[in-house]
């Protein structure tokens, strides 16, 4: 009889750690109840085909799959959002938008597991389904930031945009286009130099529009922006611009109205929604700082896409992920741009700063003989007070000590005397003081301390 | 491209389902903290042989099991007693007894659905480890008649008691006991009369056993027993009894005292701690019946069984089952007997009755020149109203109008002129009566209206 183990990369939640979460969680679900979100869940496996139909058959290397009795191919599923967005397409794509909707929910990921990475991990994400880019943009980063708040924590919120980052790349040929995203998305600087400096016409300002950080590099990105779109206009003036094509007040103060028409560039860049984004954001009270090297390293996403870091975490600092996205179409849907985040709540619970709200049960202390009524006392106190009984035969010593053991504040003490006078025994349990009370002075007394519980 | 559908037999839980869910298990979970039960979690997946040392390698069919890719032999859960007592021998073996535990998790079932069963399905249960049988029986069984009552139903609650049932088996065959086991349990009634019939001894009182239903059907088991420890003393009066053996004043005064030697009956038949099962859920105002045909089928269960059945709910009616059962010797660690129950979280929410709690956000209405300023006015009613601001640039009539149609009962209005004026619009949208203050006046009178949601 050997002991049976967990398997490697879970976790079990013992009490104190889960009311910990559980505290966390409420709060979470607080702020995203006064921003008008509603919680929604999904099946925990799902057709396989989902997550590579989103992100590629590579992701299968890292998915819990296995074939169901049936001989479907399933998954356990390692993220949420295309859960949410299936679940949108088959339900929900004809309620009136924009969707509010948010998830707290179980991942897996089959790898190494360490420090800080779990093969079970849980996610609390949020999804602005149907709005407009800048707005839903701002909405969901600046509610990023409040969930974290919420949970005694601030972090680093990186913003990047990836309309800028595409409309470079789609001047560069398409095979090495997407190893140049890769680079830039896995930061391997020197590997992009050296693919950049094989190009014809120069690095294109990639190399240094990811090397912006900080608020002042908006305008700086303007500038190379405007330098590229000036390019384009040249290269290909009779291009058709879509109806958004750069017609903003905003590129044309910055006078290159005159690219309105750049056609490679027309269908990404849309500088202004990213400016108008960023002031929201000001609004929002929310404090961020401009990184075009924020790229997520996943097709579907487009315009702005953010990450968020916090102190505290060792390597794995970062513990929030979004940006606007197209996923509904690949999943048979209309087109309807989406804006999300996933938040990853262990590493939040790794660094929260919750206060512990606990409040242990009062014991109900009885001499063997008045066992059944002891009982019926605690139907009548559990009605507001947490309560518990002996359940082991113990002395009332004993009872006492555990009472004092599991932190009791109170107990109550209860005899033949005490039925037969009516008058319980109610024990301050830090102090050591007691008093001779009716069951319903008791109540009383005890609901105002516990009620809140 | 196809729409990828949700796997065969789980289920998508839209916002209302889902608040009707989250508002069921929050009164649960109330209960739960007033009976001074704390909650646990556990994998989702655990070593494959966790189930099957349990319950025998039958469960394989059912279970959703699976190689990992560095070859272990999974399964989903399709239970969560197992999953606890796993991490009670590991974690909590050496904690102050008893334990009260409970969690509330998803099971997977590898089985043809049908209404009311779901490959994925909700369990809430509750296991307390390490207490007297009676005490911690009638403890179990009045906390899920409350967990019941706080969804708003009520249940039938049969109470079985397997320490009579397997000292009846024990005077037959061993090949042909498991099988009788199996009969009671799948309600085979005609097969079981055969096997009986074959037996010398005569059917042993068994058919008379499982046929008494109600309350007074304890005194006849009492009889029953009676009948069954002369036998035993008569056939082998030299017998050695265990220290508790049927010494209790109950059997005494039942004038059967002389069968206190009887061996093969001594192990199990505590009929006396039946009766103080039975007595405490009296004080507990628990109504029930007693129902010897309630034996769950499984072998580490002992003493006291209980289900509950509801009605509405077709031919699936059990919501609960549970009893006294030893497992944590089977995983490796000490001998612990602990009484538990699941309840069936998906059958109760079909029949549960909810009050609706939810208010709709308020929906912020403005002029798009003020956008900027209506996200800061925003953040100053997030702090206690829920609040919803428009993302799709949409006109005011178009905003309203959506506020109407989410039942909103409060839209706030903002537009230049209200900002210079310093002086909002709070519409009540049921009337359509509009208001002039202060945002400071519209925070305070709405969190008076919202705070509670």
């Amino acid at each position: 009889m050997t002991i049976i183990k967990r398997p490697r990369g879970t976790r079990d939640f013992l009490p104190e750690e889960m009311r910990k979460r559980s505290q966390a969680r409420k709060a979470m679900q607080e702020v995203l109840c006064r921003w008008g979100y509603q919680e929604v869940a999904t099946p925990t496996f799902e057709h396989l085909e989902l997550f590579t139909e989103k992100s590629g058959a590579s992701v299968i290397d890292e998915i819990y799959s296995f074939q169901d009795k049936g001989g479907r191919d399933l998954a356990l599923r390692p993220e949420l959002t295309a859960p949410v967005m299936r679940m949108f397409v088959s339900e929900l794509q004809n309620s009136p938008k924009p969707l509010r909707l948010y998830y707290f929910g179980n991942c897996f990921r089959y790898e190494r597991p360490q420090k800080g990475r779990f093969r079970e991990f849980w996610q609390l994400g949020a999804e602005l389904i149907g709005g407009a880019r800048p707005d839903s943009e701002a909405e969901a980063i600046a509610l990023a930031d409040q969930l974290i708040r919420s949970a005694g924590i601030r972090g680093d919120i990186h913003l990047g945009y990836l309309g800028l980052i595409r409309a470079i790349l789609e001047r560069i040929e398409g095979d090495k286009r997407a190893a140049a995203m890769r680079m830039i998305d896995k930061k391997e600087r020197s590997a992009l130099k050296e693919l950049l400096e094989d190009l014809d016409q120069g690095d294109l300002g990639l190399l240094e529009l990811i090397d912006l950080k900080g608020k002042a590099s908006l305008d700086k990105a303007l500038e190379i922006a405007g330098d590229l779109l000036l390019t384009e206009t040249q290269e290909a003036s009779t291009g058709i611009g879509g109806p958004k094509a750069c017609s903003e007040p905003k590129m044309q103060s910055e006078g290159r109205g005159s690219a309105r028409n750049g056609r490679a560039v027309s269908s990404q860049l849309h500088l202004e929604e990213f400016q108008e984004t960023v002031d929201l954001l000001g609004a929002y009270g929310v404090d961020f700082q401009i990184d075009f090297e924020i790229v997520r390293g996943l097709d579907y996403y487009s315009g702005t896409v953010f990450e968020i870091y916090a102190e505290g975490l060792g390597a794995q600092r970062q513990i929030c992920g979004g940006g606007t996205y197209e996923l509904s179409s690949l999943f048979g849907g209309k087109e309807t741009s989406s804006t999300g985040f996933g938040l990853g709540f262990d590493r939040i619970m790794e660094i929260a700063h919750i206060m512990e709200e606990r409040k242990p049960p009062v014991f109900l202390v009885y001499t063997p003989d008045v066992k059944v009524d002891a009982a019926r006392i605690a139907v009548s106190l559990r009605r507001s007070v947490p309560t518990v009984l002996d359940v082991m035969g113990r002395s009332m010593g004993a009872q006492l000590k555990a009472a004092s053991g599991a932190g009791a504040r109170h107990a109550v003490i209860v005899g033949r005397e005490e039925l037969d006078s009516g008058r319980l025994i109610l024990r301050d349990m830090s102090g050591g003081e007691q008093e001779n009370l009716t069951l319903e002075e008791i109540v009383e007394r005890l609901s105002r301390i516990y009620s809140s519980v």
